[in-house]
């Protein structure tokens, strides 16, 4: 092995990050010190912009643009390292990750940003008939599921067949659920009706059902309440209150409820990645690593948790929600943390969250921004949405991509990749 | 069944049309009459531009940009209707098109124009390791394994498997050949080297294989000097005269030769699609169904078969190459013939291909162009080429998404679309 990341010398120190989402991203970017070398290992070639994973989901954005080659964004940073590589395990008292594929990495300090995962509370079982949306082949795979319905619709000789086609159910009403309910509705209401012959497609149902007794349960109620309004506007029954109780490829029940439907997308919950396994490390039930004040792991200093794999409670005890905003801070934290610690000055005790405000859009003209005491909801919150998320990108290539995609869809009506590509994860269509 | 399109009325004309290629699309774009109505049937949701299939390949174009849903495109056109089906026979008999599911299609005139796929002379064993370059899949899966390629060798510990990683071989020196292998140089020599820590990227060796004596044999010989001395110039490695003997996961075997590859790419030979054997017609050594002057199946005047999937011969014998204005211009003249013969007049006997030229890029600042009379080479030559092809995609959106990618992957070097994703089609990987 000649990777010189894997000789720790007596003059440097070796900082391996574990994930390159918000978080890692944001502690890398914010941390350089002289004799420190930094190791990004992640399993995906690509930093992923999750806010934006939807509108590929709903074809209004080509993959591309909410994703960035890693070690491109550190080409200039000769003191980064990138790895395209699978963590299995890591060694505390050798100090190594270990990696599904070549030799173990030595560190002198470790952080573990490897986000999160959907859960299926105990039947993940419904996974191939509800993909959920965390990666760019989650995207492209709930993408074909929703066009492929109108094409078949489009063809099938069964007044049954064609309504189950054309029946989408969206499980989970947070952010994300309202956001693919919506764009799905408005797809089906006015994107799509002059393209089909045989099908109406505005008869199409958009169900989002959630459990909890209200959409938005992070907003205050009146927003929730805009909201719901505003996808009732769009087409989509809402169903509050009401658990899924089983989901086939056939569809789903709800309570006794059976509702034949051939699309199913979850966004119901999710599970942090195996951090807590890796390091033997105690756990939430959302198997987060519970840590410490400043972010470490209780009894290893030189190891930290940020991001969605962490449990973080507030000076007040409640948690830090699992939200970009957070991870990011986090990870400029543990940036200031390190580089006081290499400076052989004090460290911060403890990581503050300042909570900037929830965001969530309704279709493509819509929705509710909730600063604590400013609350914005309807086109204004969707300009201020629409640009904040431009702001975030990375690049300016991304910003004026994404800027066209949005203006083209708006005035024409043409989403830029509505395409049916590659297999299907799950499904053993062609 | 309740499509309209499966029940035959005695005052209008049904004309099905098989494949939404270059072919297909012109004939549809040119065709529209009193009583007429057209169903366009494709195995893909899209239209795609296959002559910039290759930028998607190299990570310079995401797959949205070279590919438009084939029903938008046709949304305001009332006749025209879009299934999308694989055809699996035809019953020219009854006058009917079968398809994988679903009823099938009844016609009064029909229009073949599938297309091509590669072929590997009696080998397809080789496919797996080699694949070719006509569908967004193999687009995608390409690019996946040249990226994977360098991801791999920045951890591999051996030296032998680092420098089989780093070899890429390109087979088949035709315009596709040409511009995959320039682009895969650039990326070693210019775009990737300050993003490997470990390896260094200018030592990957890109060889490009022509059994043939020069490389762009369709070109006048000048140009084919002109290209390869431009290819060397961008590191490229040349082996003309030599036929590729075997193919595996391992490497090729050139001649007597074995170069230990891990990614090899099949830019050599097309085979025509099944419409032969569909309609049980005479057909070339390609797999091309001989037609008659007037590109109608000998015997069937009311079945045309156009673009890659026909073998048309000019007056003198000689045959129409199988590029994309022969395509465009075969749908247009069969546009024609229908035009007339539904308004009672004479048809055109004969189909007259007009060579407009040969175009091929070789990297990203160098070109060839063959009208014939006037020939063009290097940056005047490639920046004619960038034009025509901007004006030949569909849309504006398209042209300027297409244009911004070019001037920012040249102006910064960071490429639209350096993503790996999806599972590859052949190999077991992650």
């Amino acid at each position: 092995m000649t990777n010189m990341q894997d000789v720790p010398s007596s003059n440097t120190h070796h900082l391996v990050v574990v994930g390159a989402g918000f978080a890692g991203l944001a502690l890398v970017k914010a941390l350089r010190f002289p004799g420190l070398r930094i190791t990004i290992v992640d399993q995906r070639n690509h930093h992923l912009f999750q806010p934006l994973l939807y509108q590929v989901a709903t074809t209004i954005l080509p993959t591309s643009d909410v994703a960035w080659p890693i070690r491109n964004l550190f080409k200039t940073r000769a003191d980064v390292t990138t790895i395209l590589g699978e963590v299995v395990g890591i060694d505390e008292a050798a100090r190594l990750v270990r990696l599904k594929e070549g030799a173990p990495l030595a560190y002198d300090t470790l952080v573990l940003a490897t986000g999160a995962r959907h859960s299926y509370f105990g039947h993940d079982e419904w996974e191939g008939a509800a993909p959920g949306l965390k990666s760019l082949e989650d995207a492209t795979t709930i993408r074909r599921r929703v066009l492929l319905a109108f094409e078949k619709a489009e063809v099938s000789g069964s007044a049954e067949e064609r309504a189950a086609l054309l029946t989408f159910v969206v499980i989970g009403a947070g952010p994300t659920g309202v956001e693919l309910a919506g764009i799905i509705a408005e797809l089906a209401q006015h994107i799509l009706p002059k393209e089909f012959r045989t099908i109406d497609t505005r008869t199409a149902r958009v169900i989002l059902v959630e459990a909890g007794p209200r959409v938005l349960p992070a907003f205050p109620e009146s927003l929730s309440a805009y909201a719901q309004a505003a996808l009732t506007r769009l087409g989509v029954s809402v169903q509050t209150g009401e658990a899924v109780t089983n989901i086939t490829d056939e569809g789903v029940r709800i309570g006794e409820n059976e509702i034949a439907a051939r699309t199913v997308i979850w966004a119901a919950g999710v599970k942090a990645s195996p951090a807590a396994a890796w390091l033997g490390a105690e756990a939430d039930r959302a198997g987060r690593v519970r840590v410490g004040p400043d972010l470490s792991v209780p009894g290893h200093p030189e190891i930290f948790v940020i991001g969605d794999t962490a449990s973080v409670l507030n000076e007040d005890g409640t948690p830090v929600p699992g939200i970009a905003p957070a991870a990011k801070q986090q990870g400029r934290f543990v940036a200031g943390l390190l580089r006081a610690r290499l400076s052989g000055k004090p460290p911060p005790a403890r990581f503050r969250y300042r909570h900037s405000g929830n965001l969530a859009t309704i279709g493509r003209s819509a929705a509710v921004v909730d600063f604590g005491r400013i609350q914005l909801k309807g086109a204004l919150a969707w300009w201020f949405w629409g640009i904040a998320h431009i702001f975030f990108l990375i690049g300016t290539r991304s910003r004026i991509a994404v800027a066209l995609s949005w203006l083209w869809s708006y005035a024409t009506g043409r989403n830029s990749a509505r395409l049916i590509t590659q297999r299907d994860i799950h499904r053993n269509e062609r």
